[in-house]
This record gives structure tokens, C-alpha cells and sequence, in this order.
């Protein structure tokens, strides 16, 4: 039997991406049974090969590997809360995107369940599932990401362990979230205002994608700002960006587009020039989002 | 004579913009001219070759092309206020940052006293100034841009014309410094959340530059979702960017860390959620951002 040295995997929630993670697993020769509160998400992945089971209890019994993927932690709860027994003996990779103190909580669980548990952050689109270039996140003991490397494996690309605190995946994923949502808002703005200056976003995005390919060195050089708590502002300083964002805001705000996200932004510039750091680099504000204002 | 053939240019302001631009024109041979409020801020120019002009009136009277790059176009105007007459007949080149409504009344002041407009807006860092990787725009009289084209080509890299609408090159300044500017707030931020959970800025720059990374394709798509104004949202809906910018947003606020610049973006992500659209691709929302809420 050629599945024999594969391990069985199981995989609850059948979303885009759980679809995608149950497809890898099939692909690379895992026999796997799915679960999905709706089971027709299931269908063509039934006709790869994968068995569909009734209730979640009998997905998790079906393999020793049992991953999840769904919108949050609550909807984790609310479906493994009758599978605890059944969990046991068995690991858990929690693949569902929440914060660092939800993924320490789960861990909890599953230690006073008797079960391992590895938290997961999955850092690329679902197409890259099973791919090189996907670029998946665990954290969790050690000896449980190694056991479980080569079957994870399947979900293609890098899978980097980043340390035995389970929450350590979940904020590496809140961070670099952050990133990803803040900077597509911007984006989807920007067309905004481009189309109120008839600039089709397809042309816009050309130099967009420009934009995009300055920001690695930049990033590269706040962080290094930010490490050693100095913050050189010759090239470039908190008083030029605030300029900068008022230009924008007032453009959008000339032509009734919302400018309530850049204006945050622009506040807590603001503050930094109030505190008298505005010929600092901008990445000193690093230090005043740490600290709200009242 | 070496320089016979070489336009003869004026660079008004020695921010380190201003200097990166008449350091390029002096590399290139042009003879250049110089002012700046502060005279100090020439030393290094003048010792490369180039002449420090003591008036505005007198750095204009030195060539037929000037260029300004300052903080803004209050700026230019104080600055340019004694030069109207001397500039009749010339080129300005306005490389300064502000909005399409500025860079349409200096294009109409132009015409009013006499001379040749084009308003300019450079798109790379400071450092690409008179390298191949130097981007930028450009906007107004076509033959103007064609006649200037030679000088203007030391400045480097790509240079683009976007067409006669003075204003234009500005319209895509602002739009894609909004992208710079949101996209930055959202890495400081981040970089704020990372520091809270004792994770170095460096080991977070690592995989933000993996987000960059990813985000190309997507702004292509996101793109072509706005100009067919159809948003398909089978991939990543409304609702799921909504999940995962509340994560962060709680990880923040638990943390004690400002999340102003993410929870106005969410805002916008609810208000089209409360009104049917979740389902939807995020794109959607460059619809809602063009109009504002009550």
C-alpha cells in the first residue's frame, strides 16, 4: 500500500484555505477525512479521495493528526468542545488566525486535555498551499513540531518553528497582519482617489507595485532604528511625512473621500512633532503607538 | 567647452532632495546654480562646481531651467513671490509635493506671468536621485516635457509624462503616498506590537518583507476588481478582513498600544458589512471610501 509511511490526517473546516490544506495533505499521499459543518464544501475533495466524516468526533478519531482552519478561535471552541476526549493522545495544529494570549489559552487546554498542540499562522494566499512559496508559522514544543515536520511538510514551502511559547506564532501573525491589512486599506484608498482624478487603478498599480518594491530597504532600516532605539532623520523625518500625509488628506478630503485612516496616521505624527521629535525618523513612532494617548 | 551643449540649470531649495537633484545636474555637466534660504547648505555643492546665487531673482536669472523642490507649495510660492517677472520666458520645473488643485493654480499663475510650467513629482527615495532606479512623473505642455527632456534625463532612471493636466503627476503623488505613508504606519505599528511581545524588530522585518512580497499580485487583482467594478469574493471576503484586522486590533488595545490608523480602516470593512456587501472582495471598499460616512 503506497500510504502506508504517510501519515493519516484530518482536517476540520473546509473554508478556501482548509479546502486548500486538505487538498495538499491528498496530493502528497496522506490519507485524509474531512469535516465541515456544511458537508458539500466537501464534495471535490471526496472525489480526490478524502472521507467525509459525520461528526466532528469521528474526524478527530480518524487520524493522530488533526489540523484546523476556520475564521477564529470561538468558531475552534465551539467545534472542538465535544471532540476533548477524543482529542487525546493525539496533536492538534491550530492553522486559525487569533492572538497570541488565544493561542497560550488553547495550548492550556490541550494540556490539561492530554493532547499536544502546535499553533500554526499560515503567512500566504491559499493558492500557495502546497506550493514552494507557501509560508506557514508554528510554535508549540519542540518535539511535537518535529515529529509532525514531514507530514506538515505537505502543506509545502517554509515552515519555520519560531519557539516553544505557543502564542509566538499567533504574534508574529497579528504583526505582520497588520502590516498586510493597514497597506492593502491604503491601496484600496489610493484607487479611491485615483478614480476621482479619472486615473484607471489598473494604471495606478503599475506604479503602485513601484511603491511596493521601495518599502523592503526602508523597512529594513526602521527596524534597525527601532532596535537601537536611535532614530537619524537627515534623509528623511517625522515633519516631512506628516507634510506629506496632510497633502493626501486634504486631496481626499476635497473630493468627499473619507480620509479617517491616514488621518489617525497623521495624529499620531502629530503628537511626535508636539513632543518635539519631529526632525527624528519616522520610525521613532514606533515608540508613541506603544504609548496612547489619553 | 565641455558644458556648451548643456542646458544651463537653477535648483531652488537644498533640502537633501534639492541637493541629490542639483548634484545630479552637476554629475551630468550641466552648469548649475544654486539658492537655498540657507546659504551653508550649498558648501558641498559649490565645491563640485556649482554657483551659489545670493537672491531667488538672481538664481532664475542664471538659466532657462529651474527646478524647486521644497517642503510644499506654500513654500514655493513665498519663495518664487520676487522671481515672477525674471521667470517670463524660462521653464519651472516643480518637483515639489503637494496636491493636483496646488500643482493647476501654479500651472495657472505660469501662464499668467509668461512662462513654461511642469509640475513633477519623484516617486523614489532620495538616494536614487541620477540612478537608473530614480522614478519620476511628470505633467503639462507635451512639447515643454519634449524640450526639457535632455536635462531633465539626469535626474535619472524613469521619467514619465503623464499628460498635459498640470495636475496630474500630482493626483498620482498623493494616491500612491497614501499607499507609502498607510503602509508605513501599519509596519511602525506593527513593530510596536512585535516589541510587546519581546520580538526584536529585525526577526519581524524578515518576514514583513515576505508581505511585501505577496502584495504585487494582489494589488493587480484588486485593480482590475475596481475599473470592472465586479469584486468576486470566493478567495477572501469583507467578513474574513474584518476578522483578522479585529485581531490585531485586540492584540493591540491589550497590549495598551495605540490602534487608531487599523480601527478606522475597520470601520470602513463594518460599514460595508452592514450593508450587504461581506461576501464581497475587499476591493469593494474603494467604493465605500469614496463616500464618506454622515
Amino acid at each position: 500500500m503506497a500510504n502506508e509511511t504517510r501519515t493519516s490526517v484530518t482536517v476540520l473546516g473546509l473554508g478556501p484555505m482548509g479546502q486548500a490544506l486538505a487538498g495538499a495533505f491528498l496530493k502528497a499521499g496522506h490519507p485524509t477525512t474531512v469535516w465541515n459543518r456544511t458537508p458539500a464544501k466537501a464534495d471535490a475533495l471526496v472525489a480526490q479521495g478524502a472521507a467525509l466524516a459525520n461528526t466532528v468526533v469521528e474526524a478527530v478519531a480518524a487520524s493522530p493528526l488533526v489540523i484546523i482552519c476556520v475564521l477564529d478561535y470561538n468558531a475552534v471552541n465551539a467545534i472542538l468542545a465535544p471532540a476533548g476526549d477524543t482529542l487525546k493522545g493525539r496533536t492538534l495544529v491550530n492553522l486559525t488566525a487569533d492572538t497570541p494570549e488565544r493561542a497560550r489559552e488553547m495550548a492550556a487546554w490541550a494540556a490539561a486535555q492530554g493532547f499536544d498542540y502546535l499553533d500554526g499562522a499560515i503567512m500566504t494566499p491559499m493558492p500557495t498551499i502546497g506550493h514552494p512559496t507557501a509560508v506557514i508559522l508554528y510554535s508549540g514544543p519542540e518535539a511535537v513540531y518535529e515529529a509532525n515536520r514531514p507530514a506538515l511538510a505537505s502543506l509545502g514551502g517554509t515552515a519555520s518553528h519560531l519557539g516553544t511559547d505557543p502564542g509566538r506564532a499567533a504574534a508574529y501573525d497579528v504583526a505582520l497582519l497588520d502590516i498586510f491589512w493597514t497597506s492593502m486599506s491604503g491601496y484600496i484608498h489610493a484607487l479611491a482617489l485615483a478614480r476621482a482624478e479619472n486615473i484607471a487603478a489598473k494604471d495606478l498599480a503599475v506604479y503602485a507595485q513601484g511603491i511596493v518594491h521601495i518599502m523592503p530597504n526602508i523597512m529594513t532600516e526602521f527596524a534597525r532604528q527601532v532596535d537601537d532605539g536611535h532614530y537619524p532623520g537627515e534623509k528623511s523625518n517625522i515633519v516631512s511625512a506628516a507634510a506629506g500625509m496632510e497633502h493626501i488628506i486634504h486631496a481626499a478630503k476635497a473630493r468627499g473621500i473619507d480620509a479617517s485612516v491616514l488621518s489617525a496616521a497623521h495624529a499620531v505624527a502629530r503628537r511626535a512633532i508636539d513632543a518635539g521629535q519631529g526632525a527624528d525618523a519616522f520610525s521613532r513612532l514606533a515608540e508613541l503607538y506603544g504609548k496612547p494617548s489619553a
